[in-house]
């Protein structure tokens, strides 16, 4: 059972209970077809996993359907949905993947640096709070997030008002009162099919409370996730950011930083006038090898 | 991320689909906490797995309240729920068991011989099908059941005839020709609480089709269970032993092999005069170290 088997090499860690599979790829040599990413996240046949982070030079990426590589930023996040299909970006996964490469000593200027990756959705930057490549918090730049129109989101015939929220995908985020515990998410949220014409992620938060001075707000809010194609889940990057600019524009204010509770753990969002920073825990659980006749049976 | 780090060392398998956590603990010097168990078991949080299958030497096992060791039989599956309680015997863990015995080189005899192995509910033997301990079938003694009375589980208000069966823990096993995947099992099919008084687990099987001379039955039967204090999974193997047991009665026999396709793929069980015998698939998927840092925050 050592090492050395010709095993594929793979660890597994969770930002916020939103899990993934990672496999270490350096120069591009993995075979990674849809279906062995679905059966490496099938819960019970697999490994299991939200989703698997294929940790890849950008030089070696190999996939001309992706951004060009760009000059000093080494390292590529391949991102697969659990399905196995190709997907841009997503907040949590891109601190488990930065916490990876500085556990495995893959960061040349050493984890206190600031770092910049490539994902489908652009360059990213990220930065490791406290200089500790093991532990603390990982931060990471989600770009500026574009408010639009104001909506309704319905839950068992009742609606709730929201404001439209693009951070790459498309959210509807809903500052409410309501005991979020009550919410039933376990069928989607209505939605105007005319504003989101390709479905959209709804957030339910609930206000700021106590002051806030709109540069570093103390409350905490708490949030419910409900994502599209997906259902609820533990903790979504992108619906976090949306939230927090909702509850913001909620208090009358456009910056600040905003403490987040939501199912799966607790983050933070900072808004400023050019764009929207996700800071949050990133652990990886374990590492290891598949079996290469597993590996080999998944085509 | 190489091994050597002082992490803590794990395997992950499945039997149809039931999947777990294996330990290798040999000399029984790990800590293993209900607490621990549960995260190692979580499906965001952890690795994810139904259980946790220690394996050690069962004069190492250190645990009062199990079986004392028997003269010759080295190994020990001290097998644990996913909840972190300490459960007796598993039919798809104990496959999965001995498969990761004979792949990690454990077994003197090597996997062609017959294997005796401890549990809490006694010693159970174990043949590899092909003499490969890496692939292809395992059987498991699952032990003589015993048929109790007949009794009637109602789901959705319909009701169904079933005979009790022991095989080691309770089952009602329904032979039934409706449709089983019209089944609403999300909830709990009630029983007789007179006949269980501590619950029940419940299957619904496919009729024996086809020629069966009581010694080789052809005929495949459908099967799908509920597991008490579960809900629905995708494979049980004692529910299996005792689904094939109602199927042979029902088919006026006594003894005979049948094959059974659970959810989460196919058994077969044999039933003779003295005993029954689970014969299924045991797959390894990979095998790796907990960070050391995850585990010691596990307390």
């Amino acid at each position: 059972m050592g090492s050395g088997n010709g095993g594929v090499r793979f660890a597994k860690g969770h930002g916020t209970e939103n899990d993934f599979v990672l496999l270490p790829d350096p120069d591009g040599a993995l075979q990674l077809s849809a279906t062995r990413v679905a059966a490496l996240c099938d819960r019970r046949r697999g490994l299991g996993a939200d989703g698997v982070l294929r940790v890849v030079r950008w030089a070696a990426l190999g996939d001309d359907s992706a951004p060009a590589p760009e000059p000093g930023v080494e390292w590529f996040m391949d991102y697969r949905n659990a399905d196995g299909s190709v997907a841009e970006m997503c907040g949590n996964g891109v601190r488990v993947f930065a916490r990876y490469l500085a556990h495995a000593g893959w960061l040349p200027d050493g984890p206190g640096a600031e770092l910049r990756l490539g994902t489908r959705g652009g360059v990213r930057t990220v930065r490791f709070a406290g200089g500790d490549g093991v532990a603390g918090e990982v931060s990471v730049d989600m770009g500026p997030a574009r408010i639009g129109d104001t909506s309704t989101a319905t839950v068992d015939g009742r609606a709730f008002r929201g404001v439209a929220v693009d951070v790459g995908n498309p959210h509807l985020a809903c500052v409410t009162d309501v005991e979020l515990e009550g919410l039933d998410l376990a069928v989607p949220p209505g939605h105007d099919p005319a504003l989101f014409p390709h479905g959209v992620n709804v957030e339910f938060v609930s206000p700021l409370r106590g002051g806030t001075d709109g540069t570093g707000g103390t409350g905490e809010v708490a949030m419910r996730v409900h994502e599209r194609g997906v259902g609820e889940t533990r903790s979504c990057g992108t619906g976090t950011v949306a939230a927090v600019v909702a509850v913001l524009r909620h208090a009358g204010v456009e910056t600040g930083t905003v403490p987040v509770r939501a199912p799966g753990g607790r983050l933070r969002v900072t808004v400023d006038a050019a764009t929207t920073t996700l800071h949050g825990p990133a652990v990886l659980v374990g590492h290891g090898e598949l079996e290469r006749s597993w590996w080999d049976a998944q085509g």
